[in-house]
């Protein structure tokens, strides 16, 4: 056996070819986000010995250019649930986590997590993350000052309200304006350079470290300019994010991503998804990405309707935004636009940041129709229908709630221009390993990989499916499996 | 090294816990499917020693189950194309394989195919495979007659006619009845017996063998309930066809074929992609398949129009049924129906093998909305469009072919019921493993996997996008690439 000239993250390193070992561990981590911290915490906490490879020259990950929201709830409520008014029973945050995560979702994952989330909460609180005991009522995309609770999902709108009681779950730290998931990194990354975890910066995984039959042994990874041989002794933790920023891999597995100009992404080069496939890890809901065009705030264009080149509606508009911005990119051509009346329509984050402005304008919808160059009797069949019903409170074709009801008839009218190769969306993967709810990798045919462990956006966790994804549920779940991994990891020891 | 206690195919068997080998061949196939068949003809006529396992007692696979259509043309046109009065440029060949190859297209495959496909056709002939000299140029799904060249796709639809000069290129083989598919099976079968291939049948592929490196050497395949140790000195090809009878595959990968209650296939376990995965193989555009409810014959229902259960369109209804029906499938909830009116009605296919009745009927088409429970001025929008439109034989919408326009204004008129959940829908899977088009099986990295090959529906081939699906696509890919791994693998001795 010799050893491969160049080492890929598609393929193993032989155990049989290592000729020494620079490093031995217990338990090796690949990424230092929040996944990898927490699951770096945990391990050394359970009395491993734990090293830490990240590619950058600090901590970071996706989840610090995020809002710093976390996905909470069940066990009848956090405190900040149940001083705002919200009683959340588990089996309501269990029913719509599993809707959420679509027609795959992953039962046990989504079982495990409604049981523990409020001890999850106390977890992080006790790392130092802090959490304001307030509520913000109004439709927002994250709060801007250091308040908490938000409604960050489509809990109250069509056809999760029917199936789970709503609640607001979106638990965002206490940390004024936009990426408040700084602060939660960095809070994280705290703790764990403060427990005796051997972080190597600018160390890039190359190969995983495999034996014939695939068992994981340790990993190579790049440090000076070289190769060097890890040997983890519990396991490796695949914790490198998603790939979005990789444009081959998206480009194969969820070419409709590419559509969306503004990658989410630090590192994110799928180098964590492509080590596990290579010792056999089956990737699965691959072609999934969350994807958004922040369209609200304010809430008053969510009485607003969209409408596709076709002049047809297609989403009740109360879901969250990522749903109806997949709902947008699976329209057939490209034009879309959201139409508003006098008393709705309102400038917000559409016209700050995501290039969107008026496409058409007119004192009659006709007039709207012809400006867009719509067939006549098409955009105005349609609002004319929404009209109609919207004067009862009612919408029969897409159930948008009754609150957010009200007929578009009082001129001027517009209709936003939220083309998608126009306007600015965002976008990362939600597809990657299979693993099991301890974080340990399986085959396409659901074996363990004795060694492997996969965490954050490397796995496919809780979220899972572009159309249920909701505000927090990345990170809830990259902070929750990451701590899970490392427990499992450091238990093999 | 430890033999593993039980074998799967998700996880290779170690080269050095192979204590002996049973057989000793050049090439070993998995699968005596079209691809197999092709794959070992090939090899054993470039001088290698061939040995072919099959899991059944006969040959066969999903091709010997379908029409027996071949997707060919380029090249100025195939006999039967250019005794038709069609001319077939090559490009636009090539322009048509890769729209219809979708977002994710192969472009070697579609070139090396678009440029040899006359050549193919030539082969099979050599095979002993006879093609009568005929063109039926009605809308048919398959000739139920002897002959030959047919239009199996979307080629005169928009959007493919605006790219590509259309032409037909589903070439039948000269059999009546259905399932001239057996008739092309049975012949190709016929040829490789003839030939000294060591065919097993019974035989089913456990394991693939794999040294340190994941090196394919062999495998195991289990004969008389016995593990048997096959080393391949130049290389493994899998042909098991794809996954669309291993329901735990396909509601992982691909939930939405499952709603599709007809399923087509043999064995197509998955355990061709299987093995693959299982030595770092990459699986790609796993989500996608094959579906379709056979709405046509007659081709005057092409004049009717689809409605979603907001009374929407969504298609130009002269595309491929196939392509059609993946619309069907992304409108939401599950409601679906085919207008038509007294002009354009006549019973087929829906009601002899589909399940589909009449939903409604009415002397207007206010009558049919109210009776199917749509919201008032829904579905009359609709048509009230349509056939304003249609009557100046313009389709704005959806750019309908204006041979296939009339407005439906001639009562009683009549909605089928189309619902996925009720009709019957066929379906197979069209992911599979990463390939060059020599059938070397590539990892996530696109690095080649020395000694593994595979072909047909375990490869990701031609037909990879479920709404570019044309008949004949899926076993002019497996015949001809199934060739290609056989000749690939045989020059490696």
């Amino acid at each position: 056996m010799t050893t491969p000239a160049a080492y890929s993250p598609s393929r193993p390193c032989p155990l049989a070819s290592v000729q020494r070992f620079d490093f031995e561990t217990d338990v090796a981590i690949v990424g230092f986000g929040t996944a990898g911290t927490c699951a770096a915490i945990e391990a050394v906490n359970a009395g491993a010995k734990v090293m830490l490879f990240e590619v950058s020259s600090g901590s970071g990950g996706a989840a610090a250019l995020s809002g710093g929201e976390l996905y909470i709830g069940g066990g009848g409520g956090t405190l900040q649930q149940r001083t705002a008014g919200f009683e959340d029973r588990t089996e309501d945050f269990y029913q719509y986590l599993l809707m959420a995560g679509g027609p795959n979702a992953d039962e046990a994952k989504v079982h495990l997590y409604a049981d523990h989330a409020l001890a999850h909460l106390d977890w992080l609180i006790a790392q130092g993350v802090e959490f304001k005991n307030s509520y913000v009522a109004e439709r927002v995309m994250e709060p801007l000052t250091d308040d908490c609770l938000v409604w960050t999902g489509s809990e109250e709108a069509w056809p999760f309200a029917q199936a789970a009681r709503p609640a607001p779950r979106g638990h965002t730290v206490r940390q004024e304006g936009w990426s408040a998931g700084k602060y939660l990194m960095d809070t994280l990354a705290r703790r764990a350079r403060e427990l005796p975890i051997d972080v190597r910066f600018e160390a890039r995984a190359l190969a995983l470290i495999a034996d014939g039959n695939l068992h994981v042994h340790g990993l190579v990874v790049r440090i000076d300019n070289e190769p060097r041989f890890v040997r983890a002794r519990s396991g490796v933790v695949l914790c490198t994010g998603g790939f979005i920023m990789n444009r081959e891999m998206v480009r194969r597995h969820a070419p409709t991503l590419l559509r969306a100009d503004h990658p989410i992404g630090t590192v994110d080069d799928g180098t964590g998804v492509r080590l596990g496939m290579s010792v056999g890890g089956a990737a699965i809901n691959m072609t999934e990405g969350f994807v958004t065009v922040p369209w609200y705030p304010p809430g008053s264009l969510v009485k607003g309707i969209f409408v596709n080149e076709r002049g047809q509606r297609f989403i009740n508009e109360d879901c969250y935004h990522g749903r109806v911005s997949q709902f947008i990119l699976d329209q057939p051509g490209d034009r879309v636009w959201l139409l508003q009346d006098h008393e709705t329509y309102a400038p917000g984050l559409l016209h700050e940041t995501a290039r969107v402005g008026i496409g058409a304008a007119g004192d009659t919808w006709a007039e709207v129709e012809q400006e867009l160059k719509l067939p006549a009797g098409t955009l105005t069949a349609t609002v004319e229908v929404y009209n109609r019903h919207a004067a009862q409170g009612d919408d029969p074709l897409f159930h948008k709630a009754r609150k957010w009801l009200k007929p578009l008839d009082k001129p001027p009218f517009v209709a936003l221009d939220c083309r998608v190769d126009h306007a600015q969306y965002s976008a990362f993967t939600l597809g990657g390993l299979d693993t099991l709810p301890t974080g340990e990798v399986l085959t396409e045919g659901r074996e363990v990989i004795p060694g492997l462990y996969a965490a954050g956006r490397t796995a496919c966790g809780l979220p899972r499916w572009g159309k249920g994804y909701s505000s927090g549920m990345s990170i809830a779940d990259s902070t929750f499996f990451g701590r899970q991994a490392g427990l499992a990891a450091a238990s093999k020891g």
